[in-house]
């Protein structure tokens, strides 16, 4: 950390502030220059965390130079990317992976169809939540374990994983004794007690990214889960919030790049979610797996017109499997195979 | 809600959604121009949440022209502002009420030197964290059940109500076994779960605004507690996340007055985190009170250079004790009192 | 346009709303619903631009309905997307074109090294800054007409056409009279005076997204210029403004699709600019032609660590000939060429 | 500025890296680190502007440790504030100043009757647009000179002086013939040609901050101003966009402590503009002056509901005279008069 201090901070000041360093177990190093004294902080910058530098009078600004993640940065892993295992399945590997399903589990029929149409498409995983975080009470919030029970019969009769959100650190075991792996939603990114939960549990998380979270935010909430012990984390870009209008989240694509070469974890996009519209699905997807992402999250419903969350946003059967046959020329392109 | 439909729309097309909307138990009323069919849908919107319209070939926008949440309306309550009871004092009543406080409790002695100076200094409430979300898991995080039990103890001495964060629903009896406030953190503004269970509790809620939550979100987070049958909310701003870049998050002072519009509960402010800086919070508390804020909650710590969290956004005792001096002619200005 | 107001509203209210609608030459159609009246205006909305409907008692809501600009919309082209020719070019044709060179003209042997580098790699055109807008006043602001001079002799020896910045209406002519395409850079997206004056020339004209510009922003601003003659404008993506710390800029990836669907102008991508580091350019520019971009333009320069402006994100003529020649798979699985 | 630089950083780029900073005329000082070098860059910061540090491998992160404006910075003056003349009125006094009038000049005789209108309530100034910047080319863009004109004349009659936007450097000593203030719209906030050009002139500029400009940029863009000779720069927030649906703008109120903090200009707010509805001026103007700002800028117009720009947020008469007189007791509790 590094410590810029305007010229009037007193001696009295800046022995105050090293003995907090030192007190802290870092080095300093101080350099006087002509307009600022800088104050070098040698050593475990997290112990300084809780340190209120600004506030001390004479203090300009303060600069962490450490990552504040180790499970999670690049240089913990030997390899690039860590590959983490779904099923047959790797993400991570030289295949792209594509998980596929409706938003919401709404019965077994039409999950049994699902499951059929999208495996027969080359998906996977199914996805298809069961408990669904609604912004409105008054909206469908999932059939909760009858939802999961489905989910697990069609995985019986088509052999896909299945990948489902789980809400509530009380649900985390359940939902994990049915599924394959555990999606952390973005409204739960920060949902700390649900991280932990998740943590202990010897399951692959997929975790998305916040409305409002930074890359190095979502790199924490990483860090929660694997510093339970369950290093099997894949990422999730799925748009964020701005001004912008004409699309329901800023699909923010440069997070696909900066964090594989920030982390060793896999990384893939969620198109659906990104633009909200049906006809922005396969663009994004191109464009994600061109930027080297590992895989995509897609949303596939039978009916759309009848769905009962987010058909605005979901591909008929014949759609994915339009999406899926033209993502191969794409996935090449960028050195992978689907 | 209103459905604008493109000229080439077809007649089928029309129908179709008819009789959707109408299947619905809605009633319809269209409208055939030069350029544009209008649908106009009449009756209970919310009947048509999951109805993917947008995704109907031929419909250009789709306009939701009832507010979404009903419990948390201006036009629910008689009174234009509900007055929300805790200890002694009510939230939207003719008093702008404080609460003050650490950011942690991080022990005994500290939370009884801080409880008396605010009561002194005319604070209403206690606040301070046992349980801390914090983004990165390596962070202190809180006292727990022990923090619970010192804020109690320093709420029978000093006989100011306690307001403190619950993190996990699994907690949320707990802490209302302790506390006469439960509040809500940003990040889990959107925790469904949580919310849920604190609409079962009979405790007042504290609930603080998410960073990238807008004013209807907030107001249906609102909804989600009070449809549990907890009415009494109090709303608060804290600062958004924008690309702001000098403060720590983009204070939205007119979100005050336009919830004061919006709905008829107590709004209060949070100037220490939207601002994030010591010398911020007298001018945001200030500009607060007079845009309508029924009252603050400010970060307070005997010695803010050791705090173990927002040490460089928590008042000294004496510049709290300044503050509260400060206030009064502003609540006045705003036609209040302190 | 559609009126939507409360219950509330008087018939006078109604009938004064009326009778200023049709006062502007439309036709009403009011529509009493249980709890909401909802006022349907047929005809030319663009004359009710200036009615403050909102302001009248009674009205909770406007809802706009047609497209605020015409001649950049879709419809107004018989092709998909218009063409727009740069010396032996065309933006929007079957090839990917790149345009390519620092982001400021230095001196003549590094633009002369520069096109030629390019050139061989195979760009279609040059840049280079000649007006530079810079944050600071301090900074290095180019070398104007001498730059210009330099620009079109490089032009004279690679037979590469010229594409530089015009930052202020009084240098339009002159800019024009040497470069063969005028860009209007982020910062001037709304600077309607040169916008205008672009529109009264005849070359074309590269117009940057404002970094705060919404999609339809950035239309109607290709609308100023189009209603003053000149029709060949090619729009540009180059990032915009948020919260996100880690990239100079976000890169809005689905503004490409998105803008490919809504207007027949052609669409480009500023790689350098949305992320602001070197090693993001390929990945970015990747997905740019992967979403349908027509196009790139990419910041090269012949020694970047010695580079008077965005060195940090200019490529080495190696690392250019590398993108350019791994861009082209990207560019045919899109169904395009290089 | 602070250079980070990784552990794997080699001597020879060190080496580098010490002579182009020293070659650019600072000193540095090295210190390595277990786990980092740091190279600490001692002198006029603003010479090393153009290097691309970034770029040069092994450099994780660069710190600038130096304000980059200079004329704008608080240490600049001796006085806290400076104070800017404008008619017989200065801005940065111990009174409030208010700016009001319609958004454009539309014509005679509703510029005198809200000249002597807004004059009677209290207003210091005479506000409205005779060059008007509009999103659409098809919007009406103000009377031009005529407008002017008529400005002029309203300052005959009642003596109050006048502020009114330029928006084209071409026309800057124009209104500058007829002004008494010159306003930068938050959309040329970077329009570097105009603040040159206002710069050369000797009058008053009143600097509207951009809709994404951070706080340093609004400053830059002042020091454009100051760094040409023209030291009378009055700063104005007005509101910033983020992804807040529910006001016009984000009314980053914090922003005028800030400022008031960080530089020594006048600061005043424009609530018509940030809020962009008539029932928000109020409660923003209460808010802006008490946290500290110097006045403000108000739209009034005879009868809004048919004002050609901006009615839904321009007070009538009635409605200003009223809030001038409830401004006084948040001036007088702020230690301020109107």
């Amino acid at each position: 950390m590094i410590i810029v201090a305007r010229k009037d901070i007193t001696a009295d000041q800046i022995d105050y502030i090293r003995e907090r360093v030192e007190g802290a177990g870092l080095r300093t190093h101080i350099s006087i220059g002509e307009s600022r004294t800088i104050i070098g902080c040698i050593g475990d910058e997290a112990r300084l965390a809780n340190l209120p530098l600004l506030s001390i009078p004479g203090v300009q600004s303060v600069h962490p130079v450490m990552r504040p993640y180790k499970l999670a940065a690049r240089g913990f892993s030997a390899d690039p990317t860590t590959t983490v295992r779904v099923g047959d399945h790797s993400f991570g590997g030289p295949r792209c992976l594509v998980a596929a399903g409706p938003c919401s589990v709404e019965g077994s029929p039409m999950m049994f169809e699902t499951g059929r149409a999208v495996a027969e498409s080359g998906a996977s995983l199914l996805r298809g939540g069961a408990f669904k975080p609604r912004t409105s009470p008054y909206s469908f919030d999932g059939l909760k374990e009858e939802g999961l029970r489905i989910l697990s019969s069609v995985r019986s009769e088509t052999g896909l994983p299945v990948v489902t959100e789980v809400l509530d650190p009380r649900d985390a075991e359940l939902v994990a004794s049915y599924a394959d792996m555990l999606q952390i939603g973005a409204r739960n990114m920060q949902n700390f007690s649900l991280l932990r939960e998740v943590g202990q549990l010897q399951r692959p998380v997929l975790l998305k990214r916040g409305m409002s979270a930074t890359l190095k935010d979502l790199l924490l909430a990483a860090e929660y889960v694997m510093s339970r012990g369950n290093m099997q984390v894949v990422l999730c870009e799925r748009g964020i919030r701005t001004f912008g209008a004409e699309t329901r989240n800023t699909f923010d694509l440069a997070a696909i790049p900066w964090l594989k070469m920030e982390t060793h974890l896999p990384v893939i996009a969620d198109p659906s979610h990104a633009g909200g519209r049906r006809d922005l699905v396969a663009p994004l997807s191109y464009a994600a797996l061109a930027a080297g992402a590992d895989g995509l999250i897609v949303e596939v419903h039978p009916d759309p017109e009848t769905a009962m969350s987010d058909g605005d946003q979901s591909l008929t059967f014949a759609e994915f499997a339009d999406l899926m046959d033209s993502l191969t020329v794409f996935a090449e392109a960028a050195g992978r195979s689907m």
